[in-house]
């Protein structure tokens, strides 16, 4: 039995070559089962000798149905950025350690790659972010991101302070190293790190994590995912903060720009296989099973 | 200009002496403006010598178009559990202290209580929690609470072991102090105090915050407003438990009850005036001010 | 060789089978060295028929040189307050789970604790707390605790204000749940779990941890370990307050009473392996390696 | 009655206008007093048209026998670095919001000067960290530190992962945003911020706090203050970080690099007002008032 995907994209985790089994082992499976496969340019070269058709990431989308990641969260992160345009489903493979968007193991492979392909899997829709550095008037800059939007100082000793504002509503104005706005699948990621709550992947919330927040009555807000945010500066000196979008570096915003953030309406549709466990990736990673 | 409230009540916080001025402000001021006035049994005492009539706070909701609570957050908790099961409106008049829920002050009488009795406020539903605890396959005891649900260990020297179950699946089991399982509305109430983050009144959301989790990797989860959480305990030891909803005890919880929370299809309407600001009384009361 | 150690007394983990093997292990060792051997009573039925010599645990330390806890932290601690005051050095073998305080594991039976007993050790000096409860400018309980001492909310539905004076200094009063009063080697017990941070422990110090404090500013604090701390209570209802030591509980506290507590001047020595490294024990007990 | 301080330094927030007023001030009590009076060349224009004698701050100590520090916490952590190395007591004077170091306010002068300079303070000593960056076995930096000494990911989107020992024996290699090795009189600054606990201002202790730590099982770990502590990278991509030490940036540290840090003997001595109390300040910071 076959499906309705009929090319296959692969992209790996750029340049390294430990990925090199991993991707001849899916590589192999699926041509054997009759699909035809595209190789992310930057990956081909682990599958040498193989005659396999090669494209830029940023293209792949546009031949395939259906895309496979092959690497860690980054590499997923990567791929979906690279594809969400084309409305493609994702499947993330990993290279041996769980992540939470790369599920299918090397050692479950072909198996549960075969499953998922012929129907059996639990399909999942993400959203990113969509951040606008807003200069006179003018969008200057433009970026989307899976898991979060964040501010930073930048090339400066002091704190920065960031007002907020949230659909047009003054929420507060807060001197620290910068404020994370993640979504529920960025909630498990660096606004963890900084002390963030774990949001459900399907809940319709945004989370404003403040890094290192001068004041200590500061905390974590869980808002509605439809929300807009507005953020700005509120500086006597001349400082310049960093956006990054997931792993993406906007490096020279300055104190007079505005920053606009909004849930995007593209989704990116995740496959899953159907025994998939948000909790037990969960239990997994934060080591739970000590308790 | 009159509106459809006919018949209003009155509930103070019990046995506050320091209610008198602002109790008999408020029911002055109805009685002028023709309103019919009922008075909780536990708060007539104060406007003494005033001929209110007087029923059980139980039954107040019975005989009312509205309540006004008059008092703290407590005082108000306490009132939307009495009135909740009538399907009136809620209005809370603090003492001079603005509280999450009590938001009109004694300063502002009669002229914002006379705005929203006139239509001029901002209503918002906000949703109870209802928990049961089954014991041999029985509801035992069942409860609501507008602010969370909380178990904690009880007379006993150990740490508890509670294992989590969300719409039938398997979060976690772990050691700690209890659980809370709070609404948005008590997200700034005692989940705040164990380390919660804040959620938007609107969201339709629950945070699950472990009180002193024994394992350091333990983090608050934010999860779907609608979603059906069971407890259960996992022990070794006779210990008991005691749940709390907002501030009442159920404290002969054994270890082989099982306890099961889900928000309440009934909401409770709260009349805010028309330039309420929750950010705005976010940053009274966490001293944003000072950032 | 032999070192100066004659008679060494045994302390289990009170009424728990699964500790007969260790035991007999340790006591068939003890027994071949040429070792005099006292078991404490609780344990004596787990080496039946080996005609040990049983004594009370409280009474333990009076006949013997050096005693050997076998089970986890919590036998530790019981043990060290039951040999504190013979002055006699303490080693800890656990169950095959290493704790902070145990740290011979069954395996290395009987080779480690050989070594440690011909004087090859790491000897280590911990300090107790001594806490009083001041009633009528009495003390009507004394008790010590190597952890921490511990102040909860107790039978009440609301938070508890405590005021804390520091070597007769007002600290500070706050609303919350209670309050932990810390020893570096409690540091990585109940006080971790209610947020503190850790304490090295060599460090002459004591920190305190709110217990979910009711202001979002508050911060546990590190003070001077020779520090006198003075608790008492700043409430307008009754209420009843529960004191902690170690596992051990004072549940009649009244609001009218007061607390001291201070650290206790006889210290206990304990012999660790010689290549004991108390970060090598963080690091697995907090699952450090999955950095 | 003179006290024997003959010369006094005054240093100010540097290009501050707002501190002319109190600059004056100061220098006319000082002048009147009979002291001889010498300015930081920074501030010396905000008395123009006095005649003051202008020194390089770098210089002042020199030629005083006691320096005045006018402005915020920032300013008095700069007088102390200028001073440190001439043995000399330094007092703190704020701008109207009482600081952690500067505690004379402006409308309590010139009495409460008067009464320090006659000789009614309470004296502290407080210690520096020293920093060195080690490369190729040669110090090419070296700093000191009054708060912490900080060392951040620098123009890199990927987490660094810093090698801790202490010394000589291995703590953990973490991965994060950075490392704060605080002292007492850093703790209640940026550490704080991070989510470090308060350290009295007399422990001999350091605190380190994680920046942001991948690993959700990190805490603040407070170690003997003569502790000599090593830290190193281990990284795979070439990265650089930004070390700083109070505010000042070392931005070109290279992950081969290795960074030293260790108490200096050399203390500063701060003169406070006799009745200076560390948890008065500490309750007006962070808003204990309203438990």
């Amino acid at each position: 039995m076959r499906t309705s995907f009929d090319t296959i994209g692969i992209i790996g985790k750029p340049s390294d070559p430990s990925i090199a089994g991993t991707l001849a082992l899916i590589y192999e499976y699926l041509l054997q089962a009759g699909y035809r496969v595209i190789i992310a340019a930057d990956s081909a070269e682990f599958i040498r000798g193989k005659a396999a058709v090669a494209v830029a990431t940023e293209q792949i989308g546009r031949h395939c149905d259906l895309v496979i990641a092959v690497g860690g969260d980054g590499t997923f992160l990567s791929a979906a950025r690279a594809i969400v345009n084309y409305g493609i489903p994702l499947i993330g493979v990993n290279l041996g350690r769980v992540g939470f968007l790369v599920d299918i193991s090397p050692d479950e492979l072909p198996a549960r790659l075969e499953a998922t392909l012929q129907g059996h899997y639990k399909a999942e829709e993400r959203y990113f972010l969509r951040a606008k550095i807003i200069r006179e008037g003018q969008v200057i800059h433009e970026e989307i991101a899976l898991n979060e939007v964040a501010v930073h100082r930048w090339i400066t000793p002091s704190m920065i302070e960031i007002v907020t504002q949230i659909d047009g509503v003054f929420l507060n104005s807060q001197r620290s190293d910068g404020l994370i706005i993640s979504t529920p699948t960025g909630s498990t990621a660096y606004a963890l790190s900084a002390g963030g709550p774990i949001l459900s992947p399907s809940l319709n919330a945004l989370v404003l994590v403040p890094l290192n927040p001068h004041t200590m009555s500061n905390r974590p807000i869980v808002i509605e995912g439809g929300a807009e945010i507005e953020l700005s500066f509120c500086q006597t000196k001349q400082i310049q903060a960093l956006v990054t979008c997931d792993h993406l570096q906007i490096p020279d915003v300055l104190i007079s720009d505005r920053i606009l953030i909004k849930k995007d309406p593209k989704p990116i549709k995740i496959l899953h296989p159907e025994d998939h466990d948000f909790f037990q990736v969960l239990r997994t990673k934060l080591n739970w099973s000590n308790g």
